[in-house]
């Protein structure tokens, strides 16, 4: 969904745009600095009325005209605290550095006026804009295919249990069924390429409906809820709130089938590197050039990753129950203790003596 | 309990005894090729009939006499194909080098005599040896307060699920209580220092009993079952199955205050150390002089890790609620979304320019 | 050297100051802000007039009066493209987060008014600022104990060979003398307690004087000097010819006494972690929680660093020729070819078997 | 160099050879063994008399025959306390894990029988090898291409001065011209392709030739010698001097090339690899998995390391002179204090003030 209104070329802005008060406000509000403005509202997987949200905008006095102009801006209703507006804007320099980015939570002109709710909802009044209907939540949520977390508001106060009605994608695990579910999840080089579920009896390979169908059956087994104090890139602790069913699933068959399949030494470099990338997904330098190597090196380590994790959810878990894999480094024979193998035990003396010697020798020169 | 016999001071040997088939095997070996054993059962918290094991150790002629003499050799029964041999013979290495080992699973008069369990039958009726009573179960366990681990046998092919009668700490999460259980941990420095069972309404502040309850609370509720297939640092790898409820428990909580307590990059550090320290200790160098070090590092990490955390034991699951902290880097006006507090936004603008300086310069050079 | 003037207790402001052209003319601009200056200047090891600049610094102001009341700003002249900004400024946050800074380089009233050096003279002039009699070399160059660097001007390009008239510490090394110079360094657990010059037959044990001596040797000699292209905090690349003779003799002694005396694991651990701490520190991270956390963990690794170097500086070169430790890990007996001493050859054997294992492992892998 | 003996196709040997009276004994004493012996003499760049050493093993019974059956052994004269024993074998393990591999100086039917140099020598003169002319050096020698190692003998002792007349490579540098030497190099991803030596006014492309003239113009200068005590893997403390010439003109000349076109945190990544992959090669595994896998990573990070370095040969040092490349991320503009370029100086502002949160919020804690 993209709009536009206006007509100076060098005061085009895109608004990444929610269909909700604030960014509603922003538009009227950028319009008002003599902006036009492009509403963009991304379907990223959340669950929103992108028909309704059109209409707004378009009443809000954007998407009316064709794009016939660059944009030189972009902006966003983040706050100045958080990591979005980061990660919103370091994707950005990296990849279109001449567009000028607008926070208005950042600039005075804007925050000074709007203080409090109670100026956004007098602005809207005057300006047409529709005043949300259900009382705003307690806390704030952002959602996209992958996640909804859950931040501020009640949640600010890391000694205060999260209100059970927060979750939106996830059942407690306590009303979750009683009967556990079933799935196999086959990977292709690290990539998850079929889904199937024992219990529903049903195999998916769209990758899209794949994580859509790991989110439903996770979510309904009370699978990958968060509650933890993370370290923003702003150097800010925040109390944060997360479900992330599919994503939850996946991680942990995965994490398996690496164990099995990846030679151990690798194994670890490649976990060390994808601390690094999560750092810097986290961060917002998913663009940036060091995000682009180490996620080259990570997806060099995957080429053997290839088999099958069996699992099962219940209530708020994911058990591993057991992993194949077509060609692998696990060989059976080999760590049989009832068969030798093409193994020396005596070999293993030798090992453990030569691995010995530095403990030895600091042994000596502590008792010297 | 430490026993001995014979008169040799040369060859005396201290023997890591199980009670068990095996090493009641090799300790009458032992004497048989000439060695006086001193037969050592360390309660290590496992479940154990410590009294049995002593008879049983005497009548096949350890114990019965004082220990008048040095031992300069030690034994045990691990196999030549495990971790076990490598902790325990570095170990030795690092406290005692001059204390030489004797291996017999390595030793191939030992080995090429006992080729399979009917051997050891064989040898136990002839040496006055009980033979076990149940028969043997097929794989092999080890125990201790922290844990259970079960290898081998059928568990040695990875495609294939965990005999549901395997564990014996923890409850079937599908059969765990369906009322959750309530805790807090309290943390001091970064070690346990109370439990609260709100469920129980009990207080426990002695470190052995604490681990206790939570072995038997979390094992009643199904928490702390792992089934992954690991690497041996003998290089092999091997499915390993793991009980290991109370650790779960305080594993999980403490990671939850240290976030909330420790400084974002002392936690990542840290975390870098804590991952090398797992390592050496898994690989048996625990004492060794990178192993004291990093230990103590790691240490020094956690003088302001003090506080409580508040959890629920369910279905398998230890679900973090809230914690709580008296002096912390959580500062809640500082991140609130309604308060500006000590932060003035227009600062994160130049803090996200900045740090987008690289990245623009990168994008440069791809496009010139 | 502290001085100060004026009355009003908010507006006293601590200037960093060097005498120069740049920070007197600050002194008077801040004055005319109505701030009261305190001129301060550190003696930390450069080559500098103190007397001189007290007297200025006086003449323009400062100094008067005694210190009766605390400063709530502190100022500094750093441009807004370097690091040094970045470590003043964190210095504070970290040790004295009340008080605010003034970088007038950032400030526009400031640089709009001085956009060029004329401008500066223009100010001078009508204050009463002494006009500096040498001319302003085309580079920067800042000074200390440990260092001198030099930047900008003709440096900026990388290309370019820097001047043979830049350095001040360091003679050229093809103008250094034709024989070499002898030193032993001592340390004592990682710290040097004693330089033994054996060419100009003299000990010195006070660190200061040390440090001093091994920068007029090893200047002499043209030891210390490096060209480089360095990444900024702030994410500019940027070309520095550094002068550091003393510290390039004690790293490089202080290596050698390491790779000597440290068990192989924990040298590479502390390296490591030795890496971390050089970024922090020229990030300006000193004083932060994690800056401080590594330098207690680095110094816990050099409890065993005690000996003796031996080593020649000869134009350009600190050449390390033989080192000595009371107690250490180096064992002549164990190492030597023509000794067994107390290594079994045979468990070389075992221990690359092993070691193999993995190896042997992926091959089969690769051509199955 | 290959040459065999001998009919019994499961008896074949192929023994890394190299013409001296160890490997010698070797050859003969395996065929007494009973193996059919293959003598192989790598050309790795060593200065040797090959058809002497040809002639040499033909005498000794091996080269007679044609290659007709394959080799099922391998074999070296390494000893069983170094590295070689662990690269060759790694190597071999990784390579063709179904040769098996003889070390005779592990095997107790050898080393018993050849205790001493003179044991060697009464069976040089029984068996028909020729005794060396020139008496053994009170140390060992190893050279190829890239360096020569010196170990052992009169090195033993870390505390001795190495001997002046050690070194083969490299004049020393009190005795290396007056005059210096000048030399571009340039780099094509990371790859030196091409050497212009200015003062013989010479281009050099070839690989092989490039690195033959670095040696010589290297050595000539004094420059690439290195005095060390390493950390064997095997657990030993060694002492080691090697000369390098060629290889330190390139290690010095590509590290400033990298520091110049690489993104600041692609370089400190790229580093931590490079660590790690030069750990792997000392200890014999750079053709194992990780050793494969890191060598992608970090090959996968010199795309952009393109370009020439300027630098200038002295009595044992290299220093760079300037650097320059077609496209990179060095910015004159950005950088310069004389120029604002594209930078804002306020965003360094925000930028500290943000840095500097984690370090006011630890002040405060550490002060409530």
């Amino acid at each position: 969904m993209a709009s536009q209104s206006g007509d100076g070329a060098q005061k085009t802005v895109v608004l990444a745009y929610s269909g909700g008060l604030d960014t509603s406000c922003i538009l009227v509000w950028l319009r008002e600095q003599g902006y036009q403005v492009v509403a963009y509202l991304a379907n990223i997987g959340q669950d929103e009325d992108f028909t309704a949200a059109k209409q707004k905008a378009e009443k809000l006095g954007a998407i009316k005209a064709a794009i016939d102009n660059k944009a030189s801006f972009i902006s966003h209703g983040a706050t100045g605290k958080g990591n979005d507006q980061v990660r919103f804007e370091l994707g950005v320099a990296a990849l279109a550095p001449n567009i000028k980015t607008l926070a208005p939570w950042r600039m005075p002109s804007f925050y000074n006026r709007f203080q409090g709710r109670a100026d956004l909802f007098a602005y809207a009044q005057q300006n047409g804009i529709p005043l949300p209907v259900t009382p705003k939540k307690p806390w704030s949520m952002d959602a996209n295919l992958l996640h909804i977390s859950y931040e501020s508001g009640v949640l600010e106060k890391p000694s205060t249990v999260a209100p059970r009605d927060l979750y939106q994608m996830t059942s407690d695990p306590e009303s979750a069924p009683d009967k556990p579910h079933l799935l196999t999840i086959h990977f292709k080089e690290g990539i998850p390429v079929r889904v199937m579920d024992h219990t529903e009896i049903k195999e998916i390979t769209d990758p899209y409906k794949m994580l859509e169908h790991l989110n439903l059956v996770g979510g309904r087994h009370g699978v990958g809820r968060i509650d933890i104090v993370e370290n923003r890139f702003v150097g800010l602790k925040s109390r944060g709130v997360y479900e992330c069913p599919g994503g939850e699933i996946l991680y942990q068959t995965h994490l398996d089938l690496e164990t099995y399949t990846l030679d151990r030494e690798v194994f670890h470099i490649k976990e060390e590197l994808a601390v690094k990338l999560a750092k810097l997904a986290y961060n917002g330098f998913w663009f940036s050039p060091e995000g682009q190597y180490v996620f080259g090196c990570v997806k060099a380590s995957q080429k053997d990753v290839t088999g099958t994790v069996h699992c099962k959810l219940y209530k708020g878990s994911v058990h591993i129950l057991s992993r194949d894999a077509p060609v692998g480094l696990y060989n059976e024979q080999l760590v049989s203790m009832d068969v030798q193998g093409d193994y020396e035990p005596m070999d293993a003396e030798g090992f453990i003596k030569i691995n010995g010697i530095r403990l030895r020798e600091s042994h000596r020169t502590a008792h010297s």
